[in-house]
C-alpha cells in the first residue's frame, strides 16, 4: 500500500472518527440486528443499495478520477507502478458493482440451512443449522470496487464488515462506502454501521486486536500483506499465500489434453494463484511430450527452467537450468519449471513436498492413477485431465468468492458465502435434564430425521 | 502440570529419542500412508487394538500404580491435587478403553464424503469430498486413558497424532503408547508413526512452531494449558477457553420445568463447562420463581449471588451481593450467580456481553420468544427447556468427541470425527481449459448433481 498519497485523501468518511475500539462495537452491535433479517429483507436491501449505486455513479467515477490524478506523482517517482494505476482506475469493474450486487442478491440463502437434525429422545429435539459469523474484517489493495464486492457477500450472509482499502484509492472508497451506508440507512431494520470503513494502516493494525468484537479477518492482496496480517492478528485469519501450483503429465497421458491444459495452465494467466508453476513429467512419455509441449509454451513466451534430465530432451530450444530454489517458488509470471519423475508416487511426493497445497492437476488416460493422485495429494484442489486455473469460486459454481483459502480448516480452496457462515445447535426440549440420563432413568434415542 | 515427578520418569518412549523436527516429519509421513487406508482397513485395526490393549492391561495397571506412588511426595507436598491423583489413577477408566475403541470403530466412516457433486460443464464434474486434516497435535493432563481416546479418534479419521501428556503419567502413557505401536506396527501397510508422544513441555512448546507438519493442535486441559497453547501456536488450535453458560427464565416459562433445568445445568456437574454460571429472571416471575428455585438450590449446597433485585426477594435466603465481577466468572463450583431482567432483550444482551458462547437455555412455553432467543444469542447451543449440561458430544449423537470448540471457524461446540476432517474438490475433465470459457467458446452449466 502506498503511503505517499494518503495526506490527499480529505473526505471524512462516516464512521473514521471514532476509535476504532468504537467502530468494532458498533460493528457488533450491527451484526446483532443483520441477524434478524430475512433473506428477502437482505435482497431489498441489495437491490436498493444496486440502484443507489447507478444513481452515484457519476460522483463515483469523478472521485475515481481524483484519486487516479493524485496518484500521478507516485506513478512517476516509481513509488507506485502502472499496473496498481490501472487497477485502480478500472471504470469498467466500477460500472459493473451493480450488476454484481445483483448477482449475489439472487443466491441461495445461505443462512438458517439445517445441516443435521436428530431425536435425542422423544420430546428432545437437536437441529445444527447455519447462522452469520458476525463481524468480518477484510483488508484489500488498490482497487475500489471491491469494496461493493465483499459488502454485497457479508451482508447477503448477515455480517457486518470493517473495510480498509489502499490509500490510494481513499476518494473511491469513502464515496462507495457512504453510497452504502445512506441506502443501508433508509431501512429501518437495517444499521448502516453493517459497513464501516477504516483509513489508516494503524486503525487496521489495532483492528486485529479486537478478537472479542471481530469474528474473522480477510486479507485480499499481496503475499506480504497477507503474512502480515497472519503474523498480527489474534483474530482468526483466512486468506490464501502462495500458490504453487502442478501440472503432472502421467505415462497414460493424452499427449494433446497435456498440451492443451500445461499451456492453460500456464498462459491464461499467470500472475493468478491458480497459475501452474511446475510441469512434472513420467519419463516415460518425456521424450515425446517435452519438444510438442516446448513448442507451444516457446510460442506464448514462456521460459522453461528444467532439471538436468529436461536439458538434453529440450536440445533445440532455450532452457534456464533450474536450481533447488525453482520448485518452491511462485513466479506470478511467464516461467515454468519443468522436472522428469520415475513415476507417479515420485510426482506426487515431489507436489506435496514443494506444493502450497492449492491446486493440482494430473493428465491420464488411467482412472486408477488419477483416483490414486487425487486422494494423495494433500491439495484444496485435485484435478485430473484440467486445467488448474478452473480453481475459482465462480467456476466452481459457488457464485461469489471472497477470497481462496489455504488453509485446511473451516474453508478450504474457493470461499463463497458458505465460508462466511457458522453454525449453532438448537434444542428443543421440554424440562429435560441430565440427571435423569445420568441415572439411568431415561435413555437417548439418537434417531437422525430425515 | 506438575514438573516435581518428571525426573522419575525414566522409561524410553519410541519415539521420544528423536527430535521434535523429525517427529513431526516422521508424523507426515505417517499421515499420508494412513490416508490410504480404506474405512474396514481402518476399523480392522481398531479391532486389534482394542484387544492388544486388554492383553497387556496387567502392564497398563502396574505402570499407573507407579506412576500413583510416584506422585505421593507431590499429593504430601501440595504441589498435586488430591482430585490430580484421582484422575490419575482411575483403573476404571482405564479399563474402559479397549470399550472404548471398539465404539469408535463402529462409527460411520468420515473420510470419502461427498458433500456437493456439480456438473460444470459436458464432461466436466465437480465434487467436494472429506478427507483427513493430516496430523493432529494433542497435549492433555493427568488422565492417561486419554490417549487411546484421541488416538482412535484420530486413527478412524485418518489422522497421523502426536501426543504430550501430563509427567505425572508418564509410565502409564508409555506402556499405554507402546501397545498402540506395537499393534499398528504388525500391519504391513499402517504405520507405526501414526502415534507418537512427547514428553517435555520444552518438546511440546517446539512442536507448536512445526506448521508445515503439524496441521491442528487440540488442548484438552485448564483454562491456562489452553491459553497457553493459543498465544504460542502459529499451527490454528481448537480448544475451548471458558464456559459461562445462562439460563434464562422467561416471562412465559413453567416454573416447575425451570426450577428442574436451572438445578439440573447448575448442580449434575458443576466443574463442567458445560454447567450454568448465572440465573436470569424475567421480572414478571421473580417473585414467584426465585425464592422456590432457591430453596432446590439450597439443598444442593449451591451459593447464591444475587442482584440488587434478588436480595430482597430472597430475604429468608443466604444471600451474596453480586459483583460486576460475577457476571464473567466461571465458577467451576456450586455458585449461582442471579440477576433479574426486565426482559428477554435484557437478558439476550447480557448472554451476549458476558457469557463465553458456549451454551445457553431458555425456559419457556412460548414458542416465539424461544426462537428469538436462538436467533439472537451468539452461543454453540442455544436450547429451550433443557439444561445446558446437555451440550456434549456424546448426548449430541456425535458418538465420541475429541472436546468442545468456543471458536466459530471450522468446528463450533461439541467435536466429534467430522472437526478432525477437511475436504478436497475433486475435478474430472477431458482436456478443459479455461481459455475456452473466457473466450466464450463454452458456457458453464453449473448442474448439481444429486
Amino acid at each position: 500500500m502506498s503511503a505517499s498519497t494518503s495526506k490527499l485523501a480529505p473526505i471524512p468518511a462516516g464512521s473514521s472518527q471514532a476509535s476504532v475500539a468504537e467502530i468494532a462495537r458498533r460493528a457488533r452491535a450491527a451484526s446483532r440486528l443483520l441477524a434478524k433479517l430475512s433473506n428477502p429483507q437482505r435482497n431489498e436491501v441489495l437491490q436498493a443499495v444496486a440502484e443507489a449505486i447507478e444513481k452515484a455513479m457519476p460522483q463515483i467515477l469523478a472521485a475515481n478520477a481524483a484519486d487516479c490524478r493524485a496518484a500521478e506523482p507516485a506513478v512517476k517517482s516509481g513509488d507506485m507502478t502502472t499496473a496498481m494505476l490501472a487497477r485502480l482506475g478500472d471504470q469498467q469493474k466500477l460500472a459493473n458493482m451493480p450488476g454484481y450486487v445483483r448477482s449475489v442478491a439472487s443466491l441461495p440463502d445461505p443462512l438458517g440451512k439445517r445441516l443435521t437434525a436428530t431425536e435425542l429422545d422423544d420430546g428432545l429435539t437437536l437441529y445444527k443449522e447455519t447462522c452469520p459469523l458476525g463481524v468480518i474484517g477484510v483488508v484489500f489493495e488498490s482497487r475500489p470496487e471491491v469494496i461493493s464486492q465483499v459488502a454485497a457477500l457479508t451482508l447477503k450472509s448477515g455480517n457486518a464488515v470493517i473495510l480498509k482499502g489502499g490509500s490510494e484509492a481513499a476518494r473511491s472508497n469513502d464515496v462507495i462506502v457512504s453510497v452504502w451506508r445512506d441506502c443501508l440507512g433508509q431501512f429501518p431494520a437495517v444499521p448502516a454501521d453493517a459497513i464501516q470503513l477504516l483509513h489508516t494502516r494503524e486503525e487496521f493494525t489495532e483492528l486485529l486486536s479486537r478478537d472479542r468484537d471481530v469474528d474473522l479477518i480477510v486479507p485480499r492482496g499481496s503475499y506480504e500483506l497477507v503474512h502480515f496480517v497472519m503474523r498480527n492478528s489474534r483474530i482468526p485469519v483466512l486468506g490464501h499465500g502462495e500458490g504453487i501450483c502442478h501440472v503432472y503429465v502421467d505415462a497414460a497421458a493424452d499427449l494433446d489434453k497435456a498440451v492443451a491444459v500445461t499451456v492453460d495452465a500456464k498462459v491464461q494467466g499467470p500472475a493468478i494463484c491458480n497459475a501452474a508453476e511446475t510441469l512434472l513429467v513420467h519419463r516415460a512419455v518425456a521424450k515425446q511430450f517435452l519438444p510438442k509441449v516446448a513448442t507451444k509454451l516457446g510460442e506464448a513466451g514462456v521460459e522453461i527452467r528444467g532439471c538436468p534430465e529436461t536439458m538434453p530432451l529440450l536440445a533445440g530450444t532455450p532452457v534456464v537450468p533450474a536450481t533447488e530454489k525453482d520448485w518452491a517458488t511462485e513466479y506470478c509470471d511467464l516461467i515454468l519449471s519443468v522436472k522428469v519423475v520415475a513415476d507417479e508416487d515420485e510426482a506426487i511426493a515431489h507436489i506435496n513436498q514443494y506444493g502450497s497445497r492449492h491446486t493440482d492437476a494430473i493428465v491420464t488416460e488411467d482412472s486408477k492413477a488419477a483416483r490414486k493422485f487425487m486422494d494423495e495429494v494433500d491439495s484444496a484442489g485435485v484435478f485430473q485431465n484440467a486445467s488448474t486455473r478452473f480453481s475459482d469460486g465462480y467456476n466452481y459454481g459457488l457464485g461469489a468468492e471472497i477470497g481462496i483459502s489455504n488453509s485446511k480448516l473451516h474453508a478450504r480452496g474457493p470461499m463463497g458465502l458458505e465460508g462466511l457462515t457458522t453454525y449453532k445447535y438448537k434444542l428443543f426440549g421440554n424440562g429435560h435434564t441430565v440427571a435423569e440420563y445420568s441415572q439411568g432413568l431415561k435413555h437417548f434415542k439418537h434417531r437422525p430425521i430425515k
